[in-house]
């Protein structure tokens, strides 16, 4: 059987997953592919940790750029993670010619005209399933199985962290800090949480599959971000009486007008899919204009979920190179320019706004009529408690409004003299057409 | 641009389909493909009727083979559908060594092994995206998404006729005859539905994943088959009293001791996500050893979903013979006799049995003495009303039995005295790994 040598950079969790699988399921890979993938070096910092799995001790260095220039190596897997070394890495298997797999969302979102860049420019294979809602195969489907539909809409749950919180918070009535410590004790955060709970990590998903839906480079810089962190749980038993949760969602819009990208606490209907994903799993839905919407589940992360998607793409990359064909499917197909990102102040969406009001006569008179000048129509209003003449607190949820006039009409209501804490919004996606 | 051209036999609603997503995405499709997809003839025996799309007329014909041997078209999509003309035309196309495009998911369950067998003994390539499930990428999902992946278990709710029928006799209260005519009425449902409510259609497609997941063809014979003609009201309402909701479950199981393929009406917790699934909708969960669960839900049939599965194959062969590759994924990896394919009375469930009693003191014991007397024990039981000295329905739950020994055991109970009209009995999917 014909033979393909994978050199593996990074040992860690991952890295270990995929060596396990491959030695658990490497006969029936085998079978399925007509190709056996050996595993020829493998590279980490840390020689003498054990993973659990145990390989041929020769086949371990810490020399990457040696697994890398091996010869006996055909595919290079980049699982180092980071925007340095991993950079190196990826860059010198590219320029070797040599098909690279990797996981690292944050290298493909913060660098992608570079990286994919030097890939189209040799016209070699780059694998990237596992960067994205770990073993649910969505690159595939994106690029693939949709690939006669323009991508209209994506929503994620990407963050398998920042979900188990939510789905803490909201099931156990934990505080924000509460739940984060729990996810930490649980292994399902780190001890620096700021990527997951800011919304970052997130937010280089949803710039990954905003590139692949509108066919440009999408930057980082068009994403609009905004974590979990310090979300008041008091919200989460608002929204669920007005039969709302909140998730970290990634919103994905393309249209004619534009391209916009966000990441936010956001609204969702209760009865909604999306709103039953709990704890660490990742969902994506998918609109193509042809498909309507599909939907997308499983495990966002962990050790054998991810080598899933890394094998995946090893195995396709090991057919294409065994087939003697090259890059099948170009990830950028459009010039840059193309593509109208849209700010934040342009989108369209409805909101849901706490306020903190004097509760005296008037006052929620004089608050309505803010949102009414700057053209924000309200849906319904919630006054959970009265103390008179005392702050408490109002909820308010608009209808479809522009973010900027939104902005504008909360900027003018926290400058009034009968509010008291800043307000604090939040988006509401109810996943019709008109918003 | 490289062109290839394609041939479709068969102008129905998908091919309709096909044709409009060609000409209002071929663009976009040339962008992502680097090759453009050029239509070089269209066959169909009605020339006349309205499809909605404009075709140059020079293309049409009502001469199938024609088109087949038609030297500029390289790829067949066959949209004919049955098992006759459409097996022609497949056989023949691969004859000539053109890679074949199908959503024919009769074809495929019941001469798969002549089918594949000529795809694989010519080298050629035979997509069907299209066949299983609609818009939903799932056949790619499961053979490359999940290419490292040991399939154990595969849930689907494949058959978007049966779930809207049991969709709407639940939320609305309607009988099975009501909602049948519903459905019809609405375009869901055929004149002669019997292939969709009768389980068939969502068995070929079973059969199909069940093929995928273990390797070998597994002929329909394996399959064990109930549709939901005639399924009571009373027992979706009782269903829901006990927490679950009926859906039509195509369910495959995969292990060392062997395949099981079973369709059957199934009762599953109503706070499962596959009980969320509603309308005409389709859903696959697919377990894989590495990645655990995994789900994909979208439309499961119509005009432009549909096609959006069939072009994406055709894009996927285009590439394919452009690179000069040939038969990149083997079907079939396993010599048909590997795998033990298992007896429905040899499986293992959960069972929910209605039974019509005497309402009279120990009659219950004696049913229960019936059961326990064949290894099957006893969850819950329900008694909805009383009427002393008539038969009153009577409810019981089980905890995992043995398919043979709980149908021996309802043989017997039928047989009582005391047992009015014959006992109602249905299978319950929990989902977890004990069952």
């Amino acid at each position: 059987m014909t033979e393909v040598g994978v050199g593996l950079i990074g040992f860690g969790t991952v890295g270990a997953g995929v060596v396990e699988a491959l030695q658990r399921n490497g006969d029936v890979l085998a079978q399925r592919l007509g190709i056996r993938l050996v595993l020829r070096g493998v590279a980490d910092l840390d020689l003498a940790r054990d993973r659990g799995v145990t390989v041929d001790p020769g086949l371990l260095t810490r020399d990457a750029a040696a697994v890398v220039g091996n010869p006996a190596v055909q595919i290079v897997i980049e699982l180092v993670g980071g925007l340095t070394a991993a950079r190196d890495i990826v860059l010198e298997a590219l320029r070797l010619g040599k098909p690279v797999v990797t996981a690292n969302k944050a290298l493909l979102a913060e660098k992608a005209e570079e990286i994919f860049g030097a890939a189209a420019e040799r016209k070699v294979e780059l694998g990237f399933e596992a960067s994205v809602a770990g073993g649910i195969p969505i690159i595939r489907a994106v690029r693939e199985g949709l690939v006669a539909n323009r991508i209209v809409r994506i929503y994620g749950i990407l963050n398998g962290t920042c979900n188990y919180i939510l789905t803490r918070m909201e099931r156990d009535q934990m505080t924000f800090e509460h739940a984060l410590k729990e996810a930490q004790a649980a292994g399902y955060a780190e001890a620096d949480p700021a990527l997951d709970i800011d919304g970052v990590d997130t937010a280089h998903k949803a710039v990954i599959l905003a590139s692949l839906a509108s066919g440009v480079p999408v930057p980082m810089a068009a994403a609009h971000v905004e974590g979990i962190r310090g979300l008041p749980k008091a919200d989460i038993e608002y929204a669920r009486g007005l039969g709302y949760r909140i998730k970290l969602l990634a919103v994905i819009r393309h249209d004619d007008g534009g391209l916009e990208v966000r990441v936010h606490p956001t609204l969702i209907p209760a009865d909604h899919m999306l709103a039953s994903v709990s704890g660490v799993f990742n969902a994506v839905m998918v609109e193509g204009d042809l498909t309507g919407p599909t939907a997308y589940y499983g495990r966002g992360a962990g050790r054998l979920p991810t080598a899933s998607a890394v094998i995946s793409d090893v195995a396709e990359v090991a057919r294409t190179l065994v087939g003697g064909a090259r890059q099948r499917v170009p990830v950028f197909t459009r010039p840059p320019g193309e593509v109208r990102l849209r700010e934040i102040g342009e989108i369209e969406t409805r909101y849901y706004l706490r306020c903190s009001l004097l509760d005296r006569p008037g006052v929620l008179g004089r608050l309505t009529t803010v949102l009414g000048r700057h053209g924000v129509s309200i849906a319904s209003v919630l006054q959970k408690e009265v103390h008179a003449g005392r702050h408490v607190p109002v909820v308010i949820v608009t209808h479809p409004a522009r973010e900027r006039d939104f902005t504008a009409a909360v900027r003018e209501i926290d400058a009034m003299d009968v509010v008291g804490a800043k307000s604090l919004c939040l988006r509401i996606e109810g996943f019709g057409p008109e918003k």
